[in-house]
């Protein structure tokens, strides 16, 4: 089985997307947050490209509505993309209207190119995210989101961890994307934040005083959840794990 | 000053193009290659597009013929992609029309984007170019030629170890592209040969049998060249050097 990674949604039509399951990755901070979601227990997630059909499907569907432009939560939806937002059990069983700058936009890329799967993973899913493609036995494909087309570090780090999993079952890559996503993965792995304190996101994001969600979104496995998207909707496939969880003890700290 | 990468010519649109200096990469082989024929003495080359354009130049111009495909000289040409193709006093004063997978569509991508100068970088003519840019005192953006619009490593390992220089001269870079090669390159510049073993390119000219080529190619400063793209010719704008300088004593190795 080959584990392979492609830098930006921008570049995945040279990948071999039909035969591969895809991973979207959008460290900081949607697949952060999905996996956060359904750790709280939403049913479902309908990822939208538009603010236009996130605010339609809200009115109209009774959704709960979560909108990002730009690192900042769009006025009048009540949620954003930072995970601490979705840290509330009275999302217990809702449904989610969602859409982001770069995470949505990759998953429609996924859908585009005919993925023969779509998953969510994020630092915060590492371990279940890797059991379950595990037990697929198939071809994967890291799509990191990156920032408006462009490379970006920290997604890049996350699919090498991956990479540098899967190859201790057997799987092998083929590019060099994988082999320096690999790279940068382990020069990184001991000193992520540091590593990251550089990265164009992390200076980006900065003056929107969210280093709480960066430290949160760079810890591994504090959620038990396989996010997949099907018929439209993201649905959390993991087997079912107490409501939060892990999470909950993080919560409190702030 | 700043100083940034981007991956692959499929990308360059993306990036600041207009007021930067673009460096076009390809290291295994065309810009090594390139710099071994000016230091060797040809006067200028025409990059082309297509073999037609190529065979086209031969016959109406009396151009010397250089023309490369998925790492094979073509059939008919006197000149193919391996710098030793290039160590010949005989090229002394000629003009060489040349085609090449990724290398020439690299150069053409950066003239389409109207860059503000195009020139030719490889591990060859490191310090020439180092001390070209710096005299020049632009932005400088290194382009990687990669392989059929991906990314490679040795060209990011180039293009890190430019980032890595400049810096030291008081140049930023804003990209992640520009970081991670950057830290590619740190992790790697001591053993650099190892490091590329595992490259998806170097597995594929593997059964070409040009390990010499790929030993060559990752030397630093065997030419004191700085070709530039002008008015469709590159041309040597360093100052004169002797003929193969210390190259000729390299060649005489093999």
């Amino acid at each position: 089985m080959n584990a392979e990674v492609c830098f930006t949604p921008h570049q995945l039509s040279l990948y071999p997307v039909e035969d591969s399951i895809v991973v979207v990755i959008d460290v900081l901070r949607a697949t952060s947050s999905i996996c956060v979601g359904f750790a709280y227990g939403i049913e479902k997630i309908y990822p939208v490209e538009s603010v236009e059909e996130c605010v339609s499907l809200v009115q109209k569907e009774g959704y709960i509505g979560a909108a990002e432009r730009n690192g900042e939560k769009l006025p009048g939806f009540v949620l954003g993309n930072s995970p601490f937002d979705y840290m509330n059990p009275a999302l217990s069983g809702k449904t989610v209207a969602l859409t982001t700058t770069n995470g949505t936009r990759a998953i429609y890329a996924a859908k585009k190119e005919k993925a023969m799967k779509i998953a969510i993973g994020a630092f915060t899913n590492q371990q279940s995210l890797l059991e379950w493609l595990l037990q697929q036995g198939k071809n994967v494909l890291f799509l990191c989101a990156g920032w408006k087309d462009k490379f970006n570090l920290e997604d890049t780090l996350f699919a090498g961890s991956m990479v540098y999993l899967l190859k201790k079952y057997g799987y092998h890559s083929e590019s060099d994307t994988a082999y320096a996503s690999e790279l940068l993965y382990v020069q990184a792995k001991d000193h992520i934040h540091e590593f990251l304190k550089n990265s164009s996101h992390a200076r980006r994001l900065a003056h929107l005083n969210i280093q709480r969600d960066i430290d949160f979104c760079l810890q591994t496995n504090l959620t038990h959840v396989v996010p997949v998207f099907e018929k439209d909707y993201l649905y959390n496939v993991d087997a079912p794990h107490p409501i939060g969880s892990s999470l909950k003890m993080y919560a409190t700290l702030y």
